[in-house]
């Protein structure tokens, strides 16, 4: 087992009603001026919007609104959102929506702190030293942003997706309520079964030492999230399942699934730039079509693992390793077929002679390689979307 | 699955050499001034307690020391640090050890804010509305203090061993070395693996809806626990085996094993009366004759429970549910026997006559039940202790 260290800070509030607690828990912190930021309004439509703000003004907490944040939040919202904050003196930032939302009001708290060019945060040029505190009210579980370490941001000007870690981008507390994920569409709800179990398998598909417990409980996470995801195909409303699939979303990307371990994301570098390449793409089902095709890239390279997977995971009963592994990734592949996942690039209606440009885009125009069981260059990568063509 | 507020704020140092960074990590927190904790003295034969003292000082941290911390630790002895805490003005605590020391510190550092007798907090005459900071150097996993919320203390003069539960008992960090556990004796490893479990099954087994994720989990903490303590019986100095069990104490009872499911310690309670009357009996081997007789008391009350514990964790066989949960149960019973534990509580060399004193402590002199899966009243507790004699 590899050092590490582990911090989830976060006070997880989770259950049925518990948004309607929210000015109540500001109010606990102690805080009294808030920034409250969410998307394009689907709150409204839900009626979730004016229970926040019932429950914000009962507690006499002052809020600034700052809506209109965008599915892959842009750098330009957030300097806006930084501006507002620092004139209007917010003390903290309350995200009410998925992912977007999260790391968009995460990096406006870093960013209100920060007297430079927020993009000097994934540009490497500076760390936030400070942060406003973050709280959230999650109506998606997909992206685990909710008690992550990480904020990504669009830069469309460079037309450049990335994202810093940080402590500091550590939610204080995060209202995790299943009941509001019930509207979240079957399409999107798939992509957030893929995504919760791609931040689980990226940690365990990695080359280091294995890791009993962690091992262990990555497996937990994958058996519950694909049972949930199951659950939910056939009834989207099915409590339980949408808590499990709540729970296993932040726990697959809090840190628990990294204990002992490698730390990397490579099939999130491949998918960053496949859905920053293409906009109608959501980033779960980028990922469905190319954990796959991934695995059968790498997988003779820690096949006994793979075999662990396919046993432990996907319940097989094939003895010898190497049957074992492959089985276990077609298992993976027809699971997110059957939950509505495409299953090739191409049923993402694009060119198929893009691989090119995207092995450019991964590889930072062929700059650096993206590091797994082995280095993938970018003849590498190339193969792997030709290969899911 | 039930409704749940998570919180485990601690910072988890993890790693062999850890505790050598002490000073460096005390002082990142702004600390400058604190107590130092420990207990009989076996960290100065180890030579841990000159390497701690050694980066606190080169950090420049004025140390108070109060060493002595004896197992079960006395409330007397906490009073008296708590006097000097005050007097000193300490910044925070710093406990060098295992359960004992951590339980020691969290209760000097809730009664270092307080101004009445801090027996208020076991006896819920009040809570504690703030506490100094605690961080530990673990040199025993087993009772899983450095994460959870807990702090029990033992009154001499009421011969009572009582705690209290407050956010405000979660270490601020923990410094996990598993390699400073390779001294510990077989058998008080032995009594840490059965408290881990302990701690897991407890929560395992309550009457209460499935909650898929938290199961999985709590069965993935046991078996690494199970095989820990297999490898360690043969190799007490497997650096991977120490790790694992280290890192499932605190996992076992930071939370995360009783996500959405209701709480409660019956076969705590059930050992608290044992070795509370008698001295000479470790918490974990206590445990390890209780488990098996409560399990074999109650389980006709979830036999489907039972007989998924018994497939998952012990990976039973039986069709039929009732089968495979009493073979379930006799596993965990030969496993603690294989790792040295006793079985039957006439092994302590203790009066066979001696269940109605123990069901009349468990109860409070029949003042109060036990809950579980059944209420367990005077009779009840008593048949379970005469069925373990």
């Amino acid at each position: 087992m590899l050092d590490f260290t582990y911090y989830a800070p976060t006070k997880v509030y989770f259950g049925k009603e518990k948004h309607k607690d929210v000015g109540e828990i500001i109010k606990s912190y102690g805080y009294d001026k808030i920034m409250l930021q969410y998307g394009q309004g689907s709150i409204k439509k839900s009626g979730l919007f004016d229970e926040v703000m019932k429950s914000l003004t009962d507690s006499g907490i002052t809020i600034v609104e700052m809506g209109g944040v965008e599915p892959n939040p842009k750098l330009s919202f957030v300097k806006e959102a930084i501006k507002v904050a620092k004139e209007t003196k917010v003390q903290m930032i309350l995200a009410v929506g998925g992912g977007s939302v999260l790391d968009s009001s995460k990096y406006t708290a870093a960013g209100a702190m920060y007297d430079g060019d927020p993009w000097d945060f994934p540009s490497r040029k500076a760390s936030p030293q400070s942060a406003l505190p973050v709280g959230c009210i999650l109506t998606i579980a997909a992206a685990g942003s909710e008690m992550s370490s990480s904020a990504v941001i669009t830069n469309m000007e460079l037309n450049m997706k990335r994202g810093f870690n940080s402590d500091l981008n550590r939610c204080e507390f995060a209202i995790c309520n299943p009941e509001l994920t019930y509207t979240v569409s079957k399409y999107q709800t798939a992509c957030g079964i893929v995504d919760i179990m791609a931040h689980t398998m990226e940690r365990y598909f990695i080359p280091c030492e294995p890791t009993d417990l962690t091992d262990r409980i990555s497996e937990s996470i994958l058996k519950a999230t694909i049972a949930a995801g199951k659950t939910l195909m056939e009834n989207p409303c099915d409590y339980d399942a949408r808590a499990n699939m709540m729970w296993a979303s932040s726990l697959s990307h809090n840190g628990l699934t990294g204990c002992g371990r490698e730390n990397a994301l490579p099939v999130h570098q491949l998918e960053h730039a496949l859905s920053g390449e293409f906009d109608h793409i959501a980033h779960g089902a980028g990922l469905a079509v190319l954990f796959p095709a991934w695995a059968r890239y790498v997988y003779k390279q820690d096949v006994s693992r793979f075999a662990q997977f396919a046993r432990r995971v996907w319940d097989c009963t094939e003895e010898d390793d190497e049957k074992a592994a492959k089985t276990g990734i077609e298992k993976m592949a027809e699971y997110f077929e059957s939950i509505g996942m495409p299953t090739k690039l191409t049923d993402f209606d694009i060119d198929a002679h893009c691989a090119d440009r995207l092995a450019e885009l991964c590889t930072f125009g062929k700059q650096r390689t993206v590091k797994t069981y082995v280095d993938l260059d970018f003849d590498k990568i190339k193969e792997i979307f030709e290969s899911c063509m």
